[in-house]
């Protein structure tokens, strides 16, 4: 048997252990020592396997700390209407949003200006947790104009969904006018609420939804596990 | 004076010194004890002026390694028509790209579907490196049709951009069909081309661009630097 040959029988054996279940997403395996005892090769073959499966995505090497099962992300779509609940729905998953905080205050000067507020003006900040799953995918803070929508605060409360509590007051749709997508670092909020390491990658989006008018009613800024939410722009 | 206006002072000085270039882009600045001792101040005090800069983008801590000055992202539209040298252009910077290498292969599984090629047909690959002001701000490869472009290789070499390359072989226009958007880690190879810590985030694109008969002539993947470059979507 060729060096080759083994390498694939580990990647094999570890592919099929992840497959059912005995190791699930977000779960370290064995070290590199654990494995080559294991299978009783040096750990330069384990080593080969894994890069292996981490090109194939189906771990994620995080430096000093080891070597973990990736999830399958979610697709995210990111066009005209974009909608929590359908999107995670349409990629067979269970859409769920927790409230984390809901509070009334005054703008700040970016949130005034994406809302085309007076400075200062007051604004509902909904601060909330998007699962999947059960699993949380993002966290998140959406913007609104106080003055013209002054039940929201309750019907989020009530309904959780932006979609439906905005109908609630008199918002029956609103489209996406622009999202700005960049990647940072999980600080230590993030990483709490989302079941992530501090510093891991996220993807952060700031966007602008608007009524049928074109009037700006949600700024909103989301910050996704890098690992678990692909975004999508275009036909597929 | 009361502490909040010492840390706003702290805050200012080190905001001129980034603003009249003391301190570059990804320079680190000097320790909490170093500024506490240069201003006199207790760590707390120098903490908090740093941690206000961060939040409004001017620098970026990074875990164990100190806190660094931030870049000023570059906005980089994705759309139906991508060009990355009217994008950089669009920004106030000066784009260029090189080329690290050229070859034609075989297509691997996924590179054939998105192209709509028979497994294992040839494919022109083109690993390159892109800049806007001389700053790397991402690591690509493209994926072409080879039997289609054969003159493509040679018109890659001589002038770099993909638009007028796929021009000189006979395709004069491309619209992007889908973008895949996720957040990653740089790797080492990664980080030693866009001169970033291995670790960092980075934002990850993966592209199809078709004909204007819908045939796709390119499938790309491009790893930008996440603090140099946001991805916009919409009209914005």
């Amino acid at each position: 048997m060729t060096r080759t040959a083994i390498w694939q029988t580990i990647k094999r054996s570890l592919t099929t252990d992840i497959a059912e279940g005995r190791f699930s997403t977000g779960d370290r395996l064995p070290t590199e020592a654990q494995l080559a005892g294991r299978f009783g090769v040096n750990r330069h073959t384990v080593r080969r396997a894994l890069a292996t499966m981490a090109e194939e995505g189906l771990v994620h090497p995080r430096r000093g700390s080891g070597v973990f099962v990736a999830a399958t992300p979610t697709d995210y779509a990111i066009g005209r209407r974009v909608r929590f609940h359908q999107n995670i729905a349409a990629s067979g998953r269970t859409p769920a949003k927790r409230v984390l905080s809901i509070t009334t205050q005054a703008a700040g000067a970016s949130e005034a200006e994406a809302l085309r507020l007076d400075p200062g003006a007051a604004v509902h900040v909904y601060d909330g947790l998007s699962l999947a799953d059960g699993q949380p995918v993002a966290v998140f803070q959406s913007i609104f104009p106080a003055e013209r929508l002054p039940g929201l605060p309750e019907a989020l409360e009530r309904i959780a969904s932006v979609t439906e509590a905005l109908a609630a007051c008199g918002v029956p749709d609103y489209t996406r006018v622009s999202t700005r997508i960049t990647a940072k670092e999980a600080n230590a909020t993030q990483a709490l609420h989302l079941q992530i390491a501090e510093g891991a990658p996220i993807l952060r989006t700031v966007s602008v939804n608007a009524d049928p008018d074109g009037v700006p009613v949600e700024f909103g800024r989301t910050w996704f596990a890098g690992d678990r939410v692909t975004l999508t722009v275009g036909d597929e």
